[in-house]
């Protein structure tokens, strides 16, 4: 599944490549969230314009609409959402905990209700990893449960180890699986253990020794201070293999990504790109642009002056702010585009600075400028 | 401007090109419309390859929201909503008359309040003129009085003079216009006397002596039954230059649409594609389709099984429904851009049905179809 192409000379980043049975793509990498079978407001004629090579989806909100049965009924999430290249899904553990309503957390699985009907149902690991099976999910994560910051030592370790319990019946069920797409699909193991180094050290160790094809560190973004998310990132990466893909769930902002990157991180998801570009904000080369403000009323400037995407290259800040002000689509649509767009530029660029064993003048060069306008 | 290209043997349809400063269109056409500078949900880009070859916007909105002056500096509304080819724009004669507040019309020209922050405004149709012509619109439409229905023929008749008032002083505008991006604008003159023949025709011709660019048959769609509006665009169009392009405005349906063909209407606009696309329903080949329907649920066809839109290529009536089921905006961009390209569609093949002398051939087998599921 992963080639380690190249370690940065300087850091603990590397170069490398993902291979799935729906294409490859390079690491690190930045995956565009389609929680619902869609990146919001963006198509995958679009999402494929703008150079993304792996999406993510969501098996929980997949599961409660349209419904498993459909999506297989369909041939596949690829070919439900008309998107033929590599999809990794969430298991919807973190969106159980959320946004389902009284959830218990049993030890076979969790009993929640429906947050859109308020149906109720029971999912045991070995049911969310069949679920994504039935998906055709390339890459699987499987149940787990995530804390809140700040939680008890005691609680998180009961959470940790039910995780562990629960990727052994996830890597059970993956064994056992009837998938009737009939290619590989991969199977992550998520490293829990909120911020206490041992729980974490403890969990990543036994998982590396279950043997998945991936890693993720999860339980990270919670509302914990920035620098113990990469204290706790760099330690649970020297417990992992060299040879297979390391994943931060849910990170994040770009100053975020370069942190994780430095650490060894290979794979990022957020929502940022497209939440903030459905409220108007922009991630530009000076820092984030709020396009509903006063002085940009009559600036004819694009987003971004360095930037090569569709919006930058036809659309002036006049007119975008416009689009916001009478709440027309398109301006989400085309500020979500760019957001894209510069998210998966700063990881081509990122990848092209470790090959040449200069990512750590890239980030210094990248941030002094983004601050600017921070 | 307008070139008569073939006379239909069997009605009064006919074929023709319209050339403009931003290139030509083939009549009889629809114009998409972007009332606020987009057309909704839709790019630019999008609406190319769709094949639109002009579109309409609104000189009422863009003067309220950004201002004229805003699309002014930005070189004009075509570089400013980043399309090159031709642009129509309606007063906004009906947006007073409909949406203003506390509007009163004086001899001179129309008072009223914004209905976006209640700012007192008064425009004279010189006034109108100048906003589209600072706009840079291919088509100018001089300001109006749109009576609603029924309208006793006293008050028809005071206003039909007042139209035909504001039409001369349009026309003295647009000669003493100071266009600062130098190409030719066309001024049409609208047809107006509700459903009064003998006001329609008075209008008609008293406008026709002034000498427009070409007319338009305005007031229709205002509540009176069906038969009538095509009552008046028979004999109105009777009395109009066959040197000059008519153009039929705010209709419609594609049913309505194939009656003004056969009148011998060249232009036509409408919101229908993509209001309709937002809220779900698709037009097809075969009638409306109401893409939350449960039926569809499990539907993997694609919306029109004889369209070749980027939607009805890779996306089912299940994964539309879904989209809509859970409020994505992939949901209605994609219906919007199937609608938009069933109009155009039904435009072209009209034309091709015209220069085989066949429209009522045509006519007859797409109603029969299109009746199907109506």
């Amino acid at each position: 599944m992963y080639t380690l192409i190249h370690n940065e000379k300087n850091t603990k980043a590397r170069l490398g490549k993902v291979t799935t049975a729906h294409g490859e793509f390079d690491t690190p990498c930045f995956m565009p969230v389609g929680t619902q079978g869609t990146v919001k407001a963006v198509s995958p004629q679009e999402l494929n314009e703008l150079g993304a090579k792996i999406i993510l989806s969501n098996a929980y909100h997949l599961f409660l609409r349209p419904g498993t049965e459909t999506i297989k009924k369909a041939g596949g999430l690829h070919k439900f959402i008309s998107w033929d290249k590599p999809i990794l899904t969430d298991s919807g553990g973190y969106q159980i905990f959320s946004l389902a309503l009284l959830r218990k957390i049993h030890q076979n699985g969790v009993e929640f209700q429906s947050h859109i009907d308020g149906m109720k149902h029971f999912l045991s690991p070995a049911d969310v990893v069949q679920i994504q099976v039935d998906l055709g999910s390339d890459v699987i994560m499987p149940l787990d449960e995530c804390v809140h910051y700040p939680c008890t030592k005691d609680h998180a370790e009961i959470a940790m180890k039910k995780t562990i319990d629960w990727a052994i019946q996830s890597k059970q069920a993956i064994r056992q699986r009837v998938n009737p797409l009939g290619y590989k699909q991969f199977l992550f193991g998520i490293v829990q253990g909120a911020t206490y180094e041992d729980l974490r050290k403890d969990c990543a160790k036994q998982l590396v020794d279950l043997d998945f094809d991936g890693y993720s560190i999860g339980g990270v973004s919670v509302g914990e201070p920035r620098n113990l998310i990469y204290n706790i990132v760099d330690f649970v990466v020297d417990l992992l293999p060299e040879n297979k893909p390391r994943y931060l769930m849910g990170i994040g902002h770009p100053e975020d990504i370069l942190e994780g990157v430095q650490e060894g991180v290979d794979m990022f998801d957020c929502v940022i790109p497209t939440r903030y570009g459905r409220n108007g904000t922009a991630f530009t080369s000076e820092g984030k642009l709020t396009i509903r403000n006063a002085p940009y009323a009559q600036d004819f400037l694009p987003l971004d002056g360095e930037c090569s995407c569709y919006c930058c290259k036809n659309f002036s800040r006049a007119y975008l702010r416009h689009l916001f002000n009478t709440e027309e689509i398109l301006g989400l649509r085309l500020v979500s585009m760019h957001n894209i767009h510069f998210f998966l530029e700063l990881m081509r660029k990122t990848r092209e600075a470790i090959a040449v064993d200069k990512f750590v003048e890239f980030k210094k060069e990248f941030l002094n400028k983004y601050n600017l306008c921070a």
